[in-house]
């Protein structure tokens, strides 16, 4: 018998708790005996179906031999680190879900599990149940990675998407995806670019080995999307999505920023709508793969978390593959020194070189040619610019 | 030193070779120690980069007790079956490309790998590059798998998309298939669904658990695709897609089958063109995922298999999660009692009741209700059909 403890029992912690009892035969067949949830942890008085092992006392968890695994479902870096750094330091691996803690903690909380031979999970940390990180650290093991980039949130994906599908202001879109409990009441993590920015760092520092600080990656969240920006770009054979991408440049040094950008038609990309995710990774041997799936919502998640429960059951106290090294600020390349081709919309009378290139008669958009974010400036230094993004290449 | 031995030097054990010489630094990171390729079993006289180590007897392998990994890159159910077979009983791993030996043989293979205790691994039997099979078995593992399906043949897809967007007939598309060396010179396994229906085999015996005997499963090829059926689905808003196509249905009981199906243009699936593989798969926690890549190729399908070699080296000699069962035939269910909505091509005067629906004055197409096949030969009993082909739901 297999004992897991799991830290809140909300949207995504409930949905563990409900896997772990309706899929139970099908979990002890993949581990090879039962797997039981022993304790869950939750400051509220216990009711509902879970009732039974429910807890607000941490350290007994702590103090019980029995159970291997921890699940924490808590998030936020407050209580949820504390409590995952207990964990790991009495020898119990951990699965998390909780993207901020990983992105801010992640490098200090893998030490430790290293040093005391636990493991320490974040499969739904990106992606939700999209299968990511375990086949970019696995199955992908024999590439180097020189690219990886997509939709990790669903909700500025489901608005983007209701501009250009449906014609609808920012505002409105907005209002209907809290109206649809897509957007959170105060939707400032997913609309300003937080929550995607978070993901692209444990991404990066997956894919590059090296520690990248959330507070160094430039990010820009979709407040500054227009209607018309969506509707030219549709003209144009591009969606605009918004992308949380790093790259490996020349030599050791790689970049990493968030940002709304064109991607064109012909790129499966560009067809991911709604509130689903997609990742696309870019290796030397492999080329280009897409993950794509349900990249939050509780049974999603939930089921990412569990699979990493099972893993830990089932590789008992074999190595660790999942960590990346301290920081090296050296390699780290300003987005402001990154060239790529530019979507432009200005208006006025001067005219810009741009192919291709649409206009209503008052406003024009098109394509620059490549390059940096400051020559960018000097060539549109004559017109009247009211907005520009980049163009995924 | 970790020691592997490489059987066959074509296209993808070349690739397999230059993989392991060109990323070994980064598979010593992976392994924890420097992996080498020790032997590569060849029947032509050593010449190349790696004529070095190039042997034509295979027993040097199968007795040198250094080589703790094989990868078998030889096709068929021959000798390579022979050398995989003995490979295991001599207690080293195997690693294998091989979709004809895996849905035939699979079975029987796994159960003497359990029984030695080793590996026998088949990532890039499926998919080529695409992580697939690992993402299935791992992350996936707190679901039941309820569906899986996809383009897992790029020669076919190749000569689909060359209808659907150039216009171009079933036979102009397989000759420039074959000039752009995506087809072989002999294209029967591609194109009348061979390849596609081992490779739903694997995907079946692994997500439903049971053998699925090659023989069973129905399988209907690209031929009868006219070009007016592409055209007359691009109108009716779908794609046509040779799909590898496998459900459970009530109970434990499943059905499989090969067969062009149309996809509506709002599914991802439906945007995968030219030579690229995508996989649905559907989890009772985890909804829809979708893996996307390069289902073919030297270095995408080497990728995978080296991914493989790490495995085995990493995971020493702990437990094995890949296998199936005995052969259940009453759990496979006969598609002709599989229900789903027919698209439908047919000329003359009788008019059937389809929506959506297309007419060009002489030929007519549309969607019908949902039937089996066996109603639907009464549906169309009136009429003179010219094609029929599923619907995907």
């Amino acid at each position: 018998m297999k004992k897991a403890a799991l830290l809140g029992c909300g949207v995504v912690g409930g949905g563990v708790a409900i896997i772990m009892r309706d899929n139970a035969a099908l979990l002890e067949k993949a581990v090879g005996e039962p797997v039981e949830l022993k304790y869950i942890l939750e400051t509220k008085a216990p009711s509902g179906p879970f009732a039974d092992r429910m807890i607000n006392d941490f350290s007994i968890i702590e103090n019980d031999p029995e159970v291997t695994v921890v699940a924490e479902c808590i998030g936020g870096v407050g209580v949820a680190y504390d409590f995952v750094r207990r964990s790991l330091l009495a020898g119990k691996s951990v699965v998390t879900c909780n993207k901020q803690m990983i992105a801010e903690r992640g490098l200090e909380l893998l030490a430790i599990a290293k040093e005391k031979h636990v493991f320490l999970l974040f499969e739904a940390s990106v992606g939700g149940g999209i299968p990511l990180l375990r086949p970019l650290t696995n199955c992908l093991s024999a590439n180097r990675i020189e690219e990886i980039y997509g939709i990790v949130n669903g909700t500025t994906n489901y608005i983007l998407t209701q501009m250009i599908e449906c014609g609808e202001e920012f505002d409105a879109a907005l209002s209907a995806a809290q109206r649809l409990g897509y957007a959170e009441a105060d939707p400032t993590a997913d609309v300003d670019g937080l929550d995607s920015m978070r993901k692209i760092c444990i991404l990066s520092d997956l894919c590059f080995g090296s520690n990248l600080p959330p507070e160094k990656v430039p990010t820009e969240g979709i407040r500054g999307v227009a209607l018309e920006d969506a509707t030219m770009a549709e003209k144009l054979g591009y969606s605009i999505k918004l992308l949380a991408y790093a790259r490996r440049l020349d030599g050791e040094r790689f970049t990493a920023f968030v940002a709304p950008q064109l991607v064109q038609k012909e790129q499966l990309l560009s067809s991911v709508g709604g509130v689903m995710n997609a990742v696309v990774v870019r290796g030397n041997a492999v080329g280009e793969c897409l993950f794509y799936g349900a990249g939050a919502g509780r049974m999603p998640t939930a089921s990412a978390m569990v699979a990493d429960i099972l893993d830990t059951f089932r590789r008992g106290n074999g190595r660790k593959f999942i960590d990346w090294g301290e920081e090296q600020p050296e390699r780290f390349v300003d987005p402001m020194d990154v060239p790529s081709a530019w979507y432009v919309r200005y208006t006025g009378s001067a005219a810009l070189q741009l192919a291709p290139a649409v206009s209503d008669g008052v406003e024009h958009a098109g394509i620059t040619p490549r390059m940096t974010p400051r020559a960018l400036e000097d060539y549109l230094s004559g017109v009247q610019v009211l907005n520009r993004f980049r163009v995924l290449e």
